[in-house]
């Protein structure tokens, strides 16, 4: 695609480099810009870059935070005791979106995954053994993707709190709500069958 | 969705603003950004102010440029009697790619449609009609979308210059090349058969 001004190829290539945008939508999204005024564009790029300078990463959960704690960690009225541990901020915001979780989360950044060079090293795990000896946490939760590098994670973070009185748990997996018997992958269907809820507990 | 901070908030936002993309696509690409260098990310943002800060529309034709002049008007190997008139920056960029036309061009800025408010004052035609007087254009090609306002357009424009000699036309209409006649609308079919090609023009 020929453009007709090097300032637009250049706005054109910083959008196409953004996942999942092509070159044609880059330049929709540039076409656009341009109709917009000068001021209301300006405010745009400054508000991306004071985003990635500005944000800060909460000292004691690794979720995103405006301050050194965040929101979550900082409101009082969330059960202290019970923590959910995720891979990523984006899971957090999952969670949060069911609104079905009052307690506090702890970001792993990743989980052991040796073939992508992730060890127990480049994870947030020591800091999360740390935070259950220090804050008597009840229950940790497990909420990670449902496959053999969040199970290994598990295992491992499970052997390291073995001394302390901490509940640990994980998320229920099974056949997901609205899906089909037929349809579902036989590893899922075997793993639900094997752990089979009592049915109070799943119709509550 | 709740965000876990104000001003990841704001980047999700504001690129949620942008035409196409929905805010889980926003908090996809805030979420890259924040993956990348801050230098980087300062300067995706410098690019995108630079670009609406300093492009130019070129005082000749008003397309999009870096200088006073388009690379396309400054470039004396196009043919300078021929002018293309299309109706945005979009449509100089895919006549352009299909390389099939040496001379230049003239963008309107949109298209008369008294519906919308755009009377023939909102548009670059009198900056035409001067081109053409200067120039001695011989040919003018309208490129305008095939319908009731890119007609009026052609209509109106070829009024004003009809005391001049220059020959006026406009790219052919008719079915698409790899469609088929079963499913072409009435309109098209029916026109694209009352102006029949020479086939030796139609298969070179």
């Amino acid at each position: 695609m020929q453009l007709p001004s090097a300032l637009l190829e250049n706005a054109v290539n910083a959008f196409a480099g953004l996942p999942g945008i092509g070159k044609k939508t880059a330049l929709r999204l540039v076409l656009h810009l341009l109709k917009q005024d000068e001021g209301q564009v300006a405010q745009f790029s400054e508000t991306i870059s004071r985003m990635r300078s500005d944000i800060k990463f909460c000292k004691r959960c690794h979720n995103l935070s405006d301050h050194d704690l965040c929101a979550i960690c900082e409101n009082k009225l969330r059960n202290q005791r019970l923590i959910c541990v995720v891979e990523s901020i984006k899971d957090v915001i999952a969670v949060e979106n069911t609104q079905q979780f009052s307690g506090l989360y702890h970001v792993l950044g990743g989980v052991i995954s040796p073939l992508d060079g992730i060890g127990p090293d480049s994870l947030t795990i020591d800091s999360l053994v740390e935070r259950v000896q220090q804050q008597e946490v009840e229950e940790l939760v497990f909420a990670l993707n449902p496959n053999i590098q969040g199970d290994t994670t598990i295992f491992y973070i499970q052997k390291k709190l073995q001394h302390l009185p901490c509940k640990i748990t994980t998320i229920s997996r099974g056949v997901a709500f609205g899906g089909e018997l037929e349809y579902a992958d036989e590893m899922t269907l075997g793993r639900s069958m094997m752990n089979r809820l009592p049915v109070e507990n799943y119709v509550k």
